[in-house]
């Protein structure tokens, strides 16, 4: 059965979009932020340049699209683990685990362009969320006492957000592997 | 016995860069960085516009003078706990209350003037300085059993400013007195 009309372009014009985010992401990496421009990207593309400038006005824009894309894809990482299998305790770690790599991963951008991307909005926006979520997981899992509960979940959540940041700073995955372990255990109940 | 002359102009001098650091920074946390001029910085520390640019060139290298005055300050302060009476665990448990303090009060500043100032070479230099001091208390500490071994002292030192960098954000200081117990928590023997 053939497509509706609306469907095709949908796709298309999508298909485009993530082929821009792609090129202008690898030739940033490849050449720094300056050495980039929109005929750059839209010969990498393949597409005119009149194209490129009626999905995006500049190089920036594209750059945010691509990193509100990959929060995006982050938060329904970290979601899906949330809802999980497994007791609260153990998708807590899950999450935690995950948002440490994420940050260690995050890192290898460079620091210009983290600097222009975490300028943002969406940055703001997507922080709360997960606040707010590992908040909800921490009450969940402090509730069925694999996590203190003398401090408030959400001073918790603060905790872990902060102590995991540490991440994208550290050398090796093993590394990043011990800091988990080590922010787990402020968590533990005092004994 | 009468000062010599150059020790006189030396805490003339003296003084009145710090009269001047002091009111711009009352100015700036009055007002608003905008809304602070030389001129009125000359005005309420009661000397000649001429006389103030012969010490600094704008509002902003004020502001950095009095944010590397007040770093000093901070360091020293860390650094006469680290090397006070007690065990490695007692005086690092010092010196992380002591710093998350800090960090909680500087949040005070407001984001703009903290944009401002965290942008200087003087911080990152501040920041390595003061990692490279906590973690040879972690490493002193693990030796006296007071702390875990299973992790490099390295990495925990990172851990420990990362998760006080939080008590930037907490609303009361029984909030920052958790956050330093959680995060030293994190940092006993796994049993």
């Amino acid at each position: 059965m053939p497509k509706l009309w609306n469907e095709t372009i949908e796709e298309h014009r999508r298909a485009v979009r993530d082929a821009v985010l792609e090129a202008t992401v690898a030739l940033v990496a490849e050449q720094g932020l300056r050495g980039v421009t929109m005929s750059r990207i839209a010969e990498e593309t393949g597409i005119g340049r009149a194209t490129l400038y009626k999905y995006f006005p500049d190089v920036e824009s594209i750059l945010l699209a691509w990193h509100e894309r990959q929060i995006t894809g982050h938060l329904h990482q970290l979601a899906e683990l949330r809802d999980g299998p497994g007791g609260a305790g153990e998708r807590l770690a899950a999450v935690l685990d995950t948002y440490a790599f994420i940050q260690h991963r995050r890192h290898g951008h460079g620091a210009e362009l983290s600097a222009l991307l975490h300028r943002g909005e969406h940055v703001l926006h997507a922080e709360r969320h997960l606040h707010g979520f590992v908040r909800d997981l921490l009450a969940e899992a402090a509730a069925a006492g694999e996590v203190r509960d003398d401090v408030a979940p959400d001073e918790l959540a603060t905790y872990c957000l902060h102590a995991l940041a540490a991440a994208g700073g550290l050398p090796s995955e093993a590394a990043v592997r011990r800091l988990v372990a080590v922010t787990v255990a402020g968590l533990r109940r005092p004994s």
